[in-house]
């Protein structure tokens, strides 16, 4: 069964080797254990519904608790502490494009808000309640969850709006496709979900961002439904895609995505190599994606985050043979490690190989062949279930990323490092940094960093409100995207006027305007109102 | 000089070889030559200006006229017969963005209707003129044709939005870069514009179309300047980047484009491969694409395309020991040309060489080098003066296109060249296509039509308009969008509903009433209204 109050199934979980307890023991002192709220303690605090009584809404209490809170830092704080503060009034479970049509109609004779719900899987409040005098109902689309066409001549795929990312790749790869859209969130996460946030995936070097997969679909609004039909491409008038893209459930309900996907390639592998520094490593990044080497992924640990995996690696004594070797071949320790991924067919594997060799050796790189780098790929969506192993040792870990042109990486880098490292007076926060989403034109930047609790709830959730407005303020006030992945939800709405502008936020307004009249979808989310 | 009746600079023409006259006459029948009305003419059929005297607004007749037609055969015809019917009542040449909020404040103040005006190139009506109480000026953005900056560490390049594309590249090139954007249009269209229509180029498998270009830059408007800063990718909703593609001038005016560029590459090879039939060619097609091979450009002329060019070449006798070698290795009748490019490094022109390979073989195809290649290198932006050529011999000449997924290729080709063919009775119409801009997904398909003139200009416009018709309505109840590169302008608005939905118009003139509350920017086009 899934956590109510963590990430993922309650039967997997990470344990924190002892070495990283150590480590961040040294780095940012001991931790605070909180204690932890129950269920049935959270469940009897659930307000009476103020849903109308309809087949079509589920007005159980446990059902509305798991419902009310997405995965950012503060929604497990109060998933941990149970102080929840709203809940859904209920929730829907559609079946089909009627019910969601159904749905809409009783949201408008009831007058009901409604928070379309995909994995849950937000890190940025997209799914989180706002104060309202509306009965507020979560549209979960979990029951929409299956492959409805695959069209293996034009390689377009349709799906229920509601499939969660295994489920997309299960159903493909029986047929011999992949969608290749891997976002860390994988586990639970939705087509849907994807499509609405512009999610990114660990392998957007090949597959592309979901704004090059998203081909066409359904989408449900108060207004009436736009069936978005699917074209290789087209000149007609601005893309209306991309206004579906991103609009996190402001302007309607996501029934059918239809997606771009791709054969089943006949190798893939991913490797680890060494730079010296983080110049050296980014340069080789830039210029594997400038030079246009068909690399499927490629992500460089900074050196602190190089040191903080390896630590959290375990294997003490083959990493530290590891490190003597490095050592030896001046990766000392400012060393960064740089994971990649080569994707297609066996031909094209060799030729992308030989096209990077003359790079790895300007940039005095390091190859350490498969081992981390399979490593990498068996535990590529196991770094959510760390957040419960440092909890248990008193740590809370949360996580922040941006986009920046080349010529700004590292200046960007260093002021959010900075601002998080410095952002709370006489409070050690343990920060680090990789970049990842490598383009032309430069690349994502994605940042976690670790503290202590304090010694209550209220002070711990305090700690992350500064520390979080200290680096979305940083972001935005230097030439940083104040999303490249997450999205905008609650969190990032105030933040985002700077790279959207006066006028391009009066837009987005009026574009809810037109779908929305009566500000009943995800209040609050997106927009700043 | 440019031409005013015709395409291109005086100085330049293609003549039609003696083969290629015959070759029609026996497809379509006699040429019917119609007289050219004069320059002098036309100028003085000028009406008097409702211009407001002002130091920005230049009322000279010569000007006007040479600002009141794009490139459209309707267009064609009206300038050939000098039938204008509408002229601008005066043209701006803004040489700066203050310019154009002064153009913006004065339209306000004076109630003008303004047409921002890229090169003149449209072949769907983008900037003409619609019948309007107000007066009707044409905003000329040909002197902001500058690079403004160059970031060589981001591969960003930032351009006055009226720079054409020889002066993109010669600007770029000068610094070993290039954008590669390359559309048949692009000795006279500018950046802006292709941005502003959704601009496709010849060389969009490697380099993409415009929206992969278009990082940002500024945009004026009647409520004010946007601003759309660059960021490798972002997912702070919705992308307000696609709405201004593809905007037409609707919405306001793009001074500034920051875009992409790239290195110039080491290497660059156009070939042809003739392959037996028209199933072997887009299969061979669809396979470089969906095995991600990494050409620069593909493009597969049908049976009837294909005989067409061998005839316009020229050059007899090497075409017929050709068309004899090809005949043996069973390249007949039904044979198609296919013309590829590979740009890259030199270790990626040899590795993607040696990836091809295998699918030629597999799917018949007969390599014969690079000689047509160049050829078509050399020629590739010469068909438009072809036109001229057969206006002299009493032919008309204009294109179409479309885009859709693989599954329906086939079957709307047939559908556009049937009703094309037989739109007219007893008329004999010469139609072939061409497959280009190749996707994963589906390719573009563009079509020629010519056909003889009629005994006078008003019926051999009324041709155009039922055989326009007929092939834009079946290329909308067909699955194909109504646009792939020319965009939607005036032409095509009528047909645009279909693939938008009510819900999609609606929105796109809800999207016009935020920017231009009094729809004083070039009314008529991308929306019906």
């Amino acid at each position: 069964m899934r956590r109510w109050n963590g990430w993922g199934d309650e039967s997997n979980s990470m344990d924190l080797p002892a070495s990283a307890g150590e480590f961040l023991q040294n780095v940012i002192g001991k931790g605070v254990v909180l204690a932890d709220a129950s269920l049935a303690s959270v469940i009897a605090s659930v307000p009476k519904s103020r849903a109308p009584i309809h087949k079509l809404i589920n007005t159980n209490e446990e059902i509305r608790v798991r419902h009310a809170k997405g995965q950012s830092l503060p929604d497990y704080l109060a998933t941990r502490s149970g102080h929840f503060g709203l809940f859904p009034d209920g929730v829907c479970y559609p079946e089909n494009n009627q019910d969601i049509k159904d749905i809409l109609l009783l949201a408008k004779e009831y007058n009901l808000d409604l928070i379309p719900y995909g994995g849950g899987t937000s890190v940025a409040g997209h799914i989180n309640i706002k104060q309202s005098e509306r009965a507020v109902i979560t549209v979960d689309m979990s029951h929409m969850n299956r492959l409805i066409s695959l069209d293996t001549d034009s390689n377009i795929a349709t799906f229920g709006a509601g499939t969660p990312g295994p489920m997309v790749e299960a159903q493909l790869r029986a047929k011999g496709y992949t969608l290749g859209h891997f976002p860390q969130s994988f586990e639970l996460s939705t087509i849907g979900g994807w499509v609405a946030s512009r999610s990114s995936g660990q392998q957007s070097l090949r597959y592309g961002r979901i704004e090059q997969m998203f081909a066409g679909g359904s989408f449900e609004t108060f207004e009436g439904t736009l069936d978005l039909p699917t074209f290789p491409a087209s000149s007609a008038g601005p893309d209306i895609r991309e206004i579906i893209l991103g609009s996190e459930g402001r302007f309607g309900i996501i029934t059918e995505v239809k997606v771009r996907v791709t054969k089943l390639a006949e190798q893939e592998k991913f490797s680890v190599i060494f730079f010296p520094d983080w110049q050296m490593a980014t340069k080789f990044c830039k210029a594997a994606a400038q030079n246009k080497i068909s690399l499927s992924m490629l992500r460089v640990s900074n050196a602190v985050e190089t040191q903080t995996q390896l630590k959290l690696a375990g294997h003490e004594k083959s990493i530290s043979y590891l490190e003597k070797y490095l050592s030896l071949r001046n990766c000392k320790s400012q060393k960064c490690m740089l994971t990649f991924g080569i994707t297609g067919s066996k031909q094209q594997t060799k030729a992308t190989q030989t096209q990077i060799k003359p790079f790895i050796k300007q940039y005095q790189g390091i190859s350490t062949g498969s081992m981390l780098g399979n490593r990498w790929a068996q535990n590529r969506f196991k770094f959510p279930y760390l957040r419960d192993a440092l909890w248990q040792q008193g740590y809370v870990v949360d996580t922040l990323e941006t986009a920046t042109d080349w010529h700004n990486v590292d200046n960007l880098l260093n002021k959010v490092e900075t601002s998080l490292k410095q952002g709370i007076e006489n409070k050690n926060v343990h920060v680090f940094t990789h970049l990842s989403h490598v383009y032309g034109q430069g690349c994502s930047l994605y940042t976690t960093y670790v503290f202590s609790c304090e010694k209550d709830y209220k002070s711990t959730l305090a700690c992350w409100k500064t520390l979080k407005h200290e680096a979305s303020s940083t972001i935005i006030n230097n030439g940083g995207t104040i999303s490249h992945q997450h999205g905008v939800g609650k969190d990032h709405a105030p933040y985002l006027e700077v790279e959207k502008g006066i006028l391009g936020i009066k837009l987005l307004e009026n574009i809810c305007q037109h779908f929305d009249p009566n500000k009943q979808l995800n209040p609050g989310t997106l927009l700043n109102d």
